[in-house]
């Protein structure tokens, strides 16, 4: 029911993911009579493997934190994402209110132990051809060093547990490459990442700037959620300038038939469906303002993530690296253990 | 002599600005024989209102500010900035580390009466065929909301003065456009803009996102110096990225070609030298890593401030709409004045 276009975006994203992917489920989650009548609009009324469970209320894009998570008790979302706490579905996909399905998760899902706050995390393309993974991209707008340090791991283990690299590089988005750069949470995290590194408990590599994300410079970039939600946001908006650019005088447009190769690579819309991190279920988030194509592309990320145990592997090693014993949970700042107790742990 | 090139970029680029502004004088300040070999270089040894400034020292790209500041003090960057202090350069344009070019500027020149901290503003092209004023962009990388509050109005006057629109509007970066969204200093700032706007001082749009950089929504956005750089240098990394993509394949090189005029519509190469605002005199900065088309860009930027008096309109409209009464300068948070006394210091 979410996003700025609701059903009319989502379920033909729905039944032309179902049509390709046919070992999956679908639960549609909102109010029966919309979904029904926009399944018939698009002839999608009789596909198998696709149920509706209905739910009377929709958090709107606009609503406050508070009614999301106290008011509206059986909201799509609320609803959709117990169904992943009961085990009824292995992921949820909204493209609802960022705030409060991040709010709406951490109540009924609860955090993995040793995470203090889930974080977003999405993918950029590089110059590379590999991914670079970004997080946080909205979810925590007022950041400690901790947070960020946690971050990191969670960042580190998804990458890994999703394209296979054992040790991820780990960048620290930042002013300039030199560790002196930056404000004071960046500075006070990246003594907390070189500590991790010289223990060789993360592959740090230290500060990167904006263009190393597309450089694929490091394999995941962290940076607290208001960063990265402009940041974000001002990529997407120059990727559109560039095919309004491209579409505003005839030889351009021969161009860009010319360049679709190119233009497609880079096409923002494949790059919808980022992960809500550190939280016991999968959720994904995609842009309120995503077509058809690009919120299909969120649900192939949900379905890849549960396809690939993403959940367990996180769990399991976030468990490993992320000892309830470090006391950041509680601790307005990190207070590390002392190396050798640290090393004994891992043993 | 500043910059990740130096000389074989400034050099150039000096010589092609000056062929093409028959009004401009230049003066090269750094070590006068390495400039005097690069000049020979390039055929332009022998050029009209061209002059050398010899300085003994080079402030490097990874200087601490404090070495910049207390003991490079006959270097190229010092002994620039000192020709605008004195009144023998209209502006400065410099290379060099951000860091250092702004506190030996503010250490220098002083900042106007009425501003705590000066901000670096930048262009960028948007769909309306306009461009975005940005600051700040790396000057200052803790800020408070009182400094935002002093960005908006510093990009404001900028922006008036150059593009002539007399009551630009402003629009305050943030991850949503509802007033309750952002981190605790943005949404103070916007407590202090609405104000502003309230009292009609000031045009204030409201909450912009990233992508609004590029819709030309407002025409000034304000962020602060940490945001603003990380942004500004993954919007050049994605430009860089889709020149990249577009050498890929040959195909992709033809559409390249037809694609021209959009793509040099979009070259971030043109949008090259910021401004240093909020000083008693004009400095501009170029992008470590420009090239010499780049770097020239950075001069005709310097050199239409200085033509068109920007310096003296900022101060003028900075000291009516920034009152030394604020008290901004020594309080930690911005105490503002009842409304009556300001409006009678408005009359």
């Amino acid at each position: 029911m979410g996003g700025d276009h609701g059903p009319s975006v989502t379920i033909p994203a729905a039944i032309s993911f179902l049509k390709k992917q046919d070992d999956a489920e679908l639960v549609l989650v909102g109010v029966e009579e919309v979904l029904r009548a926009e399944l018939k609009k698009h002839h999608g009324d009789k596909l198998p493997r696709l149920t509706i469970k209905h739910a009377t209320e929709v958090v709107a894009m606009d609503d406050p934190i508070e009614v999301a998570l106290r008011r509206k008790k059986d909201s799509s979302m609320r609803v959709a994402i117990e169904l992943v706490k009961d085990g009824s579905a292995n992921a949820c996909v909204s493209a609802g209110n960022t705030g409060a399905l991040m709010a709406v998760s951490r109540y009924v899902l609860k955090t993995m132990p040793g995470v203090d706050r889930p974080a977003i995390c999405s993918i950029m393309p590089n110059q590379k051809n590999g991914p670079t993974y970004i997080l946080d991209l909205g979810a925590n707008v007022d950041c400690e060093p901790h947070h960020l340090h946690q971050f990191a791991i969670m960042g580190s283990v998804l990458c890994s547990a999703i394209e296979g690299i054992p040790r991820p590089t780990i960048g620290l988005l930042n002013v300039g490459t030199e560790d002196i750069k930056g404000n004071e949470v960046v500075k006070a995290t990246g003594v907390l990442l070189r500590d991790d590194a010289a223990r060789g408990k993360l592959n740090f590599y230290g500060n990167v700037e904006g263009n190393d994300i597309f450089k694929g410079t490091v394999d995941v970039v962290v940076c607290d959620g208001f960063v990265g939600n402009v940041m974000l946001k001002a990529i997407e908006g120059l990727s559109r300038f560039m095919k309004t650019t491209f579409k505003a005088d005839i030889m351009s447009m021969v161009g860009a038939v010319f360049a679709r190769k190119a233009l497609k690579k880079l096409n923002p819309e494949r790059y919808n469906g980022a992960g809500l991190l550190g939280l016991k279920g999968l959720v994904f988030k995609s842009h309120g303002g995503a077509n058809a194509y690009s919120f299909e592309w969120a649900i192939k990320r949900a379905y890849e993530a549960a396809h690939n145990n993403v959940q367990e592997q996180l769990s399991a090693l976030i468990t490993e690296l992320m000892p309830n014993s470090t006391g950041a949970a509680e601790a307005p700042m990190p207070v590390l253990e002392p190396v050798s107790t640290i090393e004994r742990q891992a043993q």
